[in-house]
């Protein structure tokens, strides 16, 4: 199949991997130059923009930063909206806030296109293999023309529904719902912590039984070493995500207090300068406002 | 070993089954009579009072309901600490308050007894496989005393440290860290719905993947079918055990603002008349305040 | 009248001074001595116990502590409803939880006496004019006895039923909506001043305009000025308040969300060391969480 | 003075008509027609477009419904930047959020121009008798330029600094404290309705005492009447406001709990459909979680 995808970040990189050793021709671009070269070495083709990248192709795949760099690259002038081929498909597989996602989709509703948003789970070493979850939502048969290319990045693809919005709301939400994992350690081992013990054996007690998964097995072991400075994610990173949660429900009518929690330990992070650590770092947060640090 | 257990709720009288399974002499008492023949016809000895339990025995474990029963069977006229042989040890293995747990402790000390907090992890099913985490608290030689009963009803035993509380601490927290799971769920499902998709696509989404353990796959699969009425854990229960939490973190000044969200959610829940469901219930009460129902 | 008053605090003292200067026979006793004199010398009488105070009057009001202090002298040994004359009254005027209030009119109950609880607001400098606010509760006759008492103390009764934990629920409730301002301007005055303003400015606009009332004029002025070592009610008696505020409404099942983010600050005050210091000392506990201390 | 005032809603009719009043030449200037005819009768003059109303003014006074406007208005094509006179002053008396109110000041920088920030406290009622408060920010001497407009409106000013952003700070946190007077009330009247008591007392105890100010006097009085329809400030436009606020917050790194709480029931009050009514309404959304309604 021909396919595009644009923004060549770390995750935009290792999906466009895949997709080459899936053996399709794939054209790529990048906004600032520099990121291609590994990937034409594989077979794809470097575009000099937006409307070059989406020439002749069946699909065309957006992983960029943040809904900014979305509209700008669906919706600016010679962006994918007024380059895509006829009976083309855009699928935006970045983590993006449900008002852009209706922005972009009107967009394309209105040049008579097809769109699906399909946001991934998993970080780039799972996307360097070929296995992420894809949540995709978007009409039925553009969803279908797009399956080649979750193949390529993807073990298992989640059916959201016929509207792109319900992806994104899916994937904002599994991200709100490991924030409040997140947030509920950070409070457990503060609280641990205020009894005079270590935050290890409550780390054991969670994860032998009832949160033997990777959310609390990862970020409790964060918490647990206190090692902050090697960030999966930052703390800004994840105000701004759980405000794109916030506004998602915010758009639906929907108050979700554990949200609020979250979101005032991250901005009590970035107010005390922890906002580039991992976002974990909330425990941190936590610690200073049960006066442990 | 000569054991006692006082307390036969459907939790004791699987610890008692095992303890008895294991080889030990045992002793069981219950305040209201009936519950003990099983135990009888498997060896048990059915005693007539807390003080004819606590005779001759080196360890005298409680799984008692709550603090109140705690406090009366352990430090009203006849109990435990009044009962109790020199050299042996009292083992609560109930959830209990650290308010009451340092006041049982206290009445232990004042008689030159040792006390062991000893919560478990795990439901009266569990406890019947001997396959339950036990969280271990107290002066290092009395828990050593009590490790032929954790060996009987437990898999693995946790040590949170010599001061009994800690135990008690451990357990609430581990609870605590379940409340905010299911809270998050909660509202995760309210959201999705508002979105016009199905919450089992949300089930599928968070179990494939972050959240693969017990907490998420089980009160997930209850929230997806909104079957509240299979009561595993009431509502009302645990609004009492979000009290034992907020009680705790009071006591050690630490603010805890994910257990508001949920506690929250449970009065609602109670306000409603659905303080006998399952305690998965917040997830109505948070379709409510969505204005889902 | 004859009237007892139970409770020789800074506010027990000026009500009983009140009811001296009204003309009334006045009997007043406190578990400590030493605070009477002055009142002796007014004209009341010192009493011995609980029971001496009770001898011969006609309404016994209590003015005590908190609520262990209330359930001792109400219901112990030779407390009030052991003494109480026949169709005389007991009238808590003291800030009671509702259980409490409950227990102690279950007593009286027992004992087939009537019993009015009637929490006064105003601070003992208030109390000493004889201009507090009454808010009293109880059987319609009981009230009405009480009502020489009430004027000779007060400016104005509130009337909040006939079930006297109605009028602790009020004042219980008039308090959480004091803590809720505080709170407010705690978080009111952060976000100015990280804006680089001055406090004074904000406290002007609030005050001259939607708030020109006590609860922002003398709180607001304290955080303004920072004074938090002028005491007129600890962080930590602020704590026991909304403690007792939540219980209350834990026993009417009613989310209160925003006596939460309050308490929370007050734990964090407590945690920091700030317990002893004026309760508005939560725009410090604020700011710290905003980075600012 | 030449004064030109764009933005005919009823807030800014009544400004108009007091600068008029004052004898001042004033031109008008509304995107929608028909909202000048009383103005231009009392000797205003109606400006055929943004430009047009720019034209030899010395100050400029906006007064538009949000920041979308304001940003239209005054960055827009031919609007105030492009318009404004040497040495005028472009006066926002809208309440704006922070960021909105950054860039339009950036838009005036970048032109050499001077901006300032000067929302008002009081309702249009207050405007058109020259009463508003009047919250001022920007460099001295431009503020200096519009005080013959601050005198023709307002009752005072208050002082805010020389970043116009500080204004829109106070402003907003002005309603913030306002929104948490409105909450706490709310959730004040579910708890003493479950006590079984009538709203009226509790409205009498907090006005006659503490918060005797019309922020209580004035929403306490609608919550006791439940009289949601006759509107003053909508729901949804609180919510608005609210959003502006948490949006302030967030560009300082402020923690607002308070915010929180009142944001997540103006939510349900949405989601139940009671976003036309005014925002008191949050009492009966607090009802619903009571179990009341």
């Amino acid at each position: 199949m021909n396919v595009a995808l644009i923004g060549l970040g770390r995750m935009g990189q290792a999906m466009a991997g895949q997709i080459v050793a899936a053996g399709h021709e794939l054209a790529v671009y990048n906004r600032t130059a520099g990121k291609a070269a590994a990937l034409v070495a594989a077979g794809a083709r470097e575009a000099s923009s937006v409307a070059d990248a989406c020439t002749g192709r069946e699909v065309v795949v957006t992983m960029v930063a943040d809904d900014a760099a979305l509209r700008e690259v669906a919706l600016g002038p010679a962006g994918i909206v007024a380059s895509l081929e006829d009976g083309a498909v855009h699928v935006a597989m970045g983590t993006h806030g449900v008002a852009t996602i209706r922005a972009v989709e009107e967009g394309h509703r209105e040049a008579a296109q097809a769109m699906v948003a399909a946001p991934v789970l998993g970080r780039p070493e799972v996307a360097a293999q070929g296995q992420l979850g894809v949540v995709a939502a978007g009409p039925r048969d553009a969803v279908a023309r797009c399956e080649p290319v979750f193949e390529a990045v993807g073990r298992r693809t989640f059916d959201a529904g016929e509207r792109p919005e319900g992806a994104s709301a899916v994937k904002l939400v599994n991200n709100f719902v490991l924030g409040c994992a997140i947030e509920a350690m950070a409070e457990a081992f503060s609280l641990v912590r205020k009894y005079g013990l270590e935050p290890e054996v409550m780390h054991d007690v969670m994860t032998a039984g009832l949160f033997a998964a990777p959310a609390y097995q990862v970020y409790g072991r964060i918490m647990v070493e206190e090692d902050y400075d090697t960030v999966g994610f930052t703390a800004r990173l994840g105000l701004k995500d759980i405000n794109l949660i916030l506004a998602a429900a915010d758009l639906a009518n929907v108050p979700l207090p554990s949200a609020n929690a979250f979101r005032d330990r991250l901005l009590g992070a970035l107010a005390h300068g922890d906002g580039e650590r991992d976002w974990a770092v909330v425990a941190r947060e936590q610690a200073r406002a049960s006066g442990l640090e």
